[in-house]
């Protein structure tokens, strides 16, 4: 991410030595802790390069108002991923423990509430009407998504399609992902979002989300920040379980979803190394990377066209170089 | 609460017949489930009626706006309920099961996240920006609140003083309970709120929360809409319960921390029942009611002098008397 942007979003949150009391210092502390793990930024790289692509000169006037929408967007993923930690009961975050891991549930869900009214704060420092509507709508979006996800989760839903893995992702991850920054730059800029955006950002969001579902996978612990093999640990509903599920032999189906019924502290850490191993060697990795690939091809395709008469030509390239670079990270 | 006003916040949320997946219908249920259990409304009525106080006629110009900032208080209230109930791991509200009691953490966490986005939708469809503010300041206060009141049950501290309740109940429950529905509805009517606004809500809020605290040791069940007790199963640090950890015999000081250092599920129910008859019996009860009195007289001498010129002097004795009921209800 942008120092410029982490400083942004840091501005907003009280400080640790302002604090009237010591429970007040660590709250403090709680609220900057992740965004002061940085994170890669995607997000509001993606709208700042929209706000360009759109016209809106770096450091011109109104690019104060595209920065604080980032800044938004990247307390957004703050508060949201606190929360999911919690949900998923995820160990680690960026490379260090959970903050539900370090302070208790109780704790980490309240300053995740906290960081949530701090975003708003930042929506409302771009003061763009607009923006508003946009936030909102992302939430709703990332929020039914979320709903889906887990709910399988806690209702031990397996009979599932790829279909219902798609309609997921789109909800939980294509909003905040593409097409809420890509539309947020464009209204950053005073320019109607192209109406291609949404579809856009949703294939590319899908594509962005099966390559992190690989890389949970098959990606090396050292550049991945949270833990391989996590999502199968959390009973994750991907693309590549569902195909799997689907062709797998009868002993090895059963296997799977004996270990999937059982919550996260009774699964066996030995039969679920021999399910990754089955998941790794199947072609079932094949099948969701080929899926990917063609998700990202019709979302570029789309953008391609949406930003074809882009005020900044250059900007629009970088955009696409990124969206081609997002489904092939390594991390 | 006005029926007008339940209406206007659930006008706002999905309907689940729209709903195009059967787990998206289950979720626009879950968003619903608080708003439509009801509610007093006590601090919406008191937003209103600061407006009224402050000129602003019930169905006359820029009463909407504020009809818009009362449903987002009541928008309020129901996500932080929706969460606090986790925390507190609460079996019951408002007469009905707890949210996540019904639907698990996972489900009920992210439906509280996602009524949190609708409120702010409620704050937008105001259109006011000073409103806009007051939700963070309000929201600010009442997460710092709550992060001395869990802090102290996750860490095990029992070594408080009634100026440490006091202050985590000032943040707590005196700004979103008072404060902020005061200062809303002047806003709403375009006037600036008076400043002793403030130390007159924080008073009037702590003891609201005093008699909260007392009715739920002695309140009648039927009428309380939460578990008896409750507060000593969840090890809340209460003042009844500060003054009499500070006058209580060693040997029942002993048992009741021993209760208390055990998680909800390990504590003794008939021990716990020993408890509540003890605290019931103690001088603590009265001492905390004639601490809510003096706060209450204190505040109330400070909200008439505020209100002294208010243009609509029947809605502010209206204030005044609402205030006055609130520290002697029954439930």
């Amino acid at each position: 991410m942008r120092p410029q942007l982490q400083n942004m979003a840091l501005s907003l949150l009280p400080t640790p030595e302002a604090a009237p009391r010591p429970e007040l210092r660590d709250f403090y502390a709680m609220l900057r802790d992740y965004p002061q793990r940085g994170g890669k930024g995607i997000r509001s790289e993606l709208l700042l390069l929209s706000a360009q692509a759109h016209g809106l000169a770096e450091g011109g006037a109104g690019w104060e108002r595209a920065l604080w929408l980032a800044a938004a967007l990247e307390l957004f993923q703050n508060w949201v991923l606190i929360h999911d930690d919690i949900v998923d009961d995820s160990d680690e975050r960026r490379g260090a423990p959970a903050l539900h891991k370090l302070h208790g549930v109780p704790l980490a869900l309240n300053a995740g509430d906290a960081l949530h009214a701090y975003m708003w704060a930042a929506v409302q420092k771009a003061g763009l009407d607009a923006g508003f509507s946009e936030f909102l709508t992302m939430i709703h979006r990332t929020a039914e998504g979320q709903h889906l996800d887990v709910s399988w989760v806690e209702h031990g839903e397996w009979n599932l399609q790829p279909a219902d893995y798609l309609e997921m992702v789109r909800l939980k991850t294509g909003f905040y992902t593409i097409v809420t920054p890509l539309r947020l730059g464009a209204l950053a800029a005073g320019q109607p979002p192209h109406p291609d955006f949404e579809a856009a950002g949703l294939s590319l969001g899908t594509a962005f989300q099966i390559r992190d579902d690989v890389l949970n996978l098959t990606g090396d612990p050292a550049k991945y920040g949270k833990e391989i093999g996590g999502d199968l640990l959390e009973g994750k509903r991907t693309l590549v379980v569902l195909h799997w599920l689907q062709h797998a032999r009868e002993t090895r189906r059963h296997i799977f979803l004996d270990q999937m019924r059982r919550p996260r502290t009774d699964k066996d850490p030995a039969i679920i190394e021999d399910l990754l191993e089955w998941l790794r060697g199947s072609d079932s990795l094949a099948y969701a990377q080929a899926f990917a690939a063609e998700e990202a091809e019709r979302g570029l395709a789309l953008l391609r066209g949406a930003l074809a008469q882009a005020a900044d030509q250059a900007a629009a390239g970088q955009i696409l170089a990124l969206m081609e670079t997002l489904t092939q990270r390594e991390a």
